[in-house]
């Protein structure tokens, strides 16, 4: 029998949820051995979703992380813990993929990188499910054919439903604001397509409260437009939205010198067309589920893939941090209104850094 | 341990190699326990693709047929053996999903379904895959709601790509022509839209080699265009293509005295879009398995639910000949150029049934 | 001042009207000089529409033939005197713009068609818009070009948007049946695209009354589907409705050896998209005038200019008489429930003239 | 006879030889009696054009304003004399359209403002021509009803094709900067759709040059990006373009608290999709010609109506000074890397107005 990567999950939320069951039943080369959630509902949820499975259930992490045999965790509770338990699971020598953001405090951040870069032989990821969507992955090779010839401008924004609910109020208080929490995608794949080692030059941002006046008093709001200036001629600009009707739609242009690429422009739930008196309806996907739960399939497989056969991940943890990073300056620029500048070395200074 | 149903797959075959690996990756409830093939090559393949998985490799069926614990047999080999198979694996009690069509030749259709009948306990189903597709059943909901009122006109195609060597014409040896292989899926939908009890009223067809001359020593034709009638008041009409440039395009529409529905008017592969001199280019899938994957994957979990939980199976046997016995009426008004007619009963009739 | 082409307009229904203002307002090169209706509504709208512009009013159509300096007439009467005063005006030395059909009768139709040949230096055409529309052009350029190969399979539908009163059967008394009224431009589409001089080998229609049971009464339907065969290896299928909920829906696609053109295959009105909580909706034309509005002011420009510059038509009249028969042809397949079939020169036969 | 409105257009160039032929042939209740253009060529395309028309050619402004009979003129010659013109036009008591910008001057455009106000008998327009265009009217007219709650996030572009010679250098010098000359469109729209009366918050604008570097020498870009946030949670970002590949891509969207408009997301040239190898490719229009020819014809028609019948113009000259104010400084914003802050009156200030 080929061997499987043992695997535990830590945190049954939402994602951890789906994550304990991709790995159960969608990844063919890996085993989910145990979990662990201190809730006694998702203990509950377990106990009848996963234990018939032969899976452990732990309401401890340290208890779960010294289960026998575990290769890798998913660490995938409560932001706060995200870097507290990854940096222990490297520590007991696991191979680590972290749900974003590794915190929401970059200098935490930055703290878990220092950790994995202690241990070279393990693999440790966050888990930027985008970059493991087929249609991005499609446009970055055309991309990086020169189809489009040299990217100039990238667009990208994160829309999410509406939700009749306070759900994204509270969410605000320990995600970090929509930055940080939803344009952190866009920001990591404008880095894919300019390249990792972009130089921020300049950032500005704005904001405003539409449909959830709750989230002001986190500094936070539910439509953020931002634009990030990067050395070179390259730039990004975002659109972060919580108020969608439709439904959820992230999508993302590339402009190149010769060419444009997008991704999800128009997008598609199923390919059904309803020709009604009113006109022509597509229904399109209401959440990041809908869009992205092939993606988050694959992410669990390559995972795995990588820590079996030792091949590198698709991409570096230095790169959440950097995406991070650039989230924390949008979020700066929303919240005092300034514009903020850059030297060549990504150095902050006070004033433009060139004119025209 | 949650118990799975041990599952065995007879011919490794494009289509029986893919349904291997679904049983043995992405079904979870299922265990894939042994296949067959007579041919060394797929053997081959099974020695390094299944059997480090602890899957056994025969090359006789019915050696196959007797691996201890087999519950479900997937009939996947040459059209010739799909029933023989099918019929020898229902009489030693094995669940059976066999591939379409059962059999070119309607009485021995019938044959399997005969046996079937004599063994109520067991789940046989063929494998019509657009039933499976998410798409599908969004409209079929749709229209079984009434968002379109009653149903009237039936539109669907089935258009492979263009492919440079001669491979449908060796395939129509066997396949039994284009209406039979290829409409059978769409008419299997018209059935399922219209009622499977609607009865056929008149038939005619008409066809043309335009890229493969090879096709006319089968009775066979490249394109392939046909219109049936049934009583009531209820039009399917029906393009099938062996010779599409952009890729496989399958798709339907379904006409309601109050609205219509289309499935995959628009093909989709990914969500990039590409804006380059020439225009806005999309590229759409090359094949079936590119449009049908996620389907043929469904298939698998359903029927293995069906037979672990003793829930119903989608949709009956009996269509399933009924679908062969209309494609076969296309195949011959094609063929002698004649319309063909019905009474009400769907008694071949010698003159229209009915005048306006 | 460069002269204009002096036009009167005959019959000012719906049409008519519209003529009369692409003549008086959208066609440079014309000078609307006359007009004539029986009818005293009509005639009260030109009186305010016309009468200041310096038009003439007629009831008579004859007078208005008189009338000094008239060098065109477009004839856009009811239908049973499309024949009579078309003939007349040609007799009377005049070019002639006729709406389309020439006559629902085909005899008289050629009647039509036998006394133009007899003037060969005047421009007699009819009214077939869609010849005047830029995506076909530039459909049929690409075509032409050699960009889909040879086209081997032509499907076009005229879709009318469903009318909630009984125009539509009051229409069937007089317009001959959907095949002939609706149908018959894609009909001469067919035979654009296949070639004018493309022979009929087989005809075989079926239809349905499904909201409209009026049309019974004059062998009529609301929904019908038909399939033309030509020698050759080129297919023609065609789909004629009178029910749809979304609004005014006409496409073709031509299938080549190499390619598939389709012109309005998603129809457009405006390029306003609506993204709302149901999904993402957009309006499309409600009649033939929303769709085909410029392509009949082109077609006032054009004529206007092939008379005054003594050019070709961009069509021949004998076209019209083709597409006529066929259009009958399909009717007499719909009424009797028969397919009828024709040898290579068009000769009706009475069985298939060849088989597979 | 209706009278007709006596109409002169001065400048003949691509924009004012546009204007003439509209005026000329497709405004029906206007009658183009003079032009003027000091260029030769100009004079030359007008003798063969317009003179057998009866068109009377100058080559003097000032000569043919003086032209007997003259009510309105075009002003459509090179920017710098569109004030200088207008203001001469309206003092000779002449209604006036003027093209855009009225001066790449700020104050040079507030003086045509003022002479205007001193007729308020007068009709004085600039050219924003997709204030006529019928999708974003439609757009519109859904936005005022309520269709999407609130406007909050205004998106809008205006994309040039790609010219593979020097035009966009040599233009730049003139036209004020790709914010003044390109996103004073989008601009004006922000305005329109977040009312004429909306107060600048703050701006801020990036941008590069990725294949016109002479444009630097002007400081100008080829690709920029800006945000104008207004007072009262009113968003709107502009991207200004001058190398795409695919066409003229001018797009809109309209985000409000339940649902969003797009106008132009889907560019369509016409109606025509090419299924080819590569996949499903549609072309698109390549200039603002293709793009807004329609909306032109209408602005003749409706600023001729404005006149003739005195009803109001669809807005109204401030509206148009307050867009070019917001483009100088967007383009202020481009050439300093400041961003610029504003207080609830609109007057400038030093540091952010307010902090979240």
């Amino acid at each position: 029998m080929a061997r499987k990567l043992k695997v535990a999950v830590s945190g049954l939320g939402r994602m951890g949820a789906r994550h304990a069951v991709n790995y159960l039943e969608k990844t063919p080369r890996a085993e989910l051995v145990a979990v662990c959630d201190p809730d006694p509902k998702a203990i509950a949820w377990a106990k009848s979703a996963l234990e018939p499975a032969g899976v452990k259930i732990y309401s401890d992490f340290d208890e779960m992380l010294a289960h026998p045999g575990i290769e890798a965790v998913i660490v995938s509770g409560i932001t706060t813990e995200h870097a507290p338990q990854s940096i222990r699971a490297i520590e007991a020598g696991k191979h680590v993929l972290c749900e974003k953001p590794l915190s929401t405090d970059l200098e935490i951040s930055q703290g878990v990188l220092d950790v994995a870069k202690k241990y070279p032989h393990l693999k440790v990821m966050t888990g930027f499910s985008r970059r493991f969507d087929q249609s991005y992955r499609n446009a970055w090779k055309k991309a990086d054919s020169g189809d489009i010839g040299r990217p100039v401008v990238f667009r990208s924004q994160t829309c999410d439903k509406y939700r009749d609910d306070d759900y994204f109020i509270g969410y605000s208080k320990v995600s970090g604001s929509i930055f940080v929490d939803a344009s952190v995608h866009d920001i990591d794949l404008a880095l894919w397509f300019f390249g990792q080692d972009s130089v921020v030059k300049s950032v500005s941002a704005v904001g405003t409260c539409a449909r959830y006046q709750g989230l002001k008093q986190y500094g936070d709001v539910d439509n953020g437009v931002g634009i990030v200036e990067f050395w070179g001629g390259k730039i990004a600009y975002f659109y972060a939205c919580r108020m969608m009707a439709v439904g959820q739609h992230d999508m993302t242009e590339v402009i190149g010198t010769h060419g444009k690429l997008t991704v999800n422009a128009n997008p598609v739930h199923d390919l059904v067309e309803h020709h009604e008196a009113t006109g022509i309806r597509k229904e399109i996907g209401q959440t990041y589920w809908d869009r992205f739960e092939p993606a988050f399939i694959r992410e669990s497989n390559e995972f795995t893939e990588a820590v079996l056969d030792d091949k590198p991940l698709p991409f570096k943890l230095t790169g959440a941090v950097q995406a991070l990073r650039i989230g924390s300056y949008l979020q700066e620029a929303l919240r005092t209104g300034e514009k903020l500048h850059f030297d060549e070395t990504g150095e902050r200074v006070t004033r433009p850094a060139a004119r025209l």
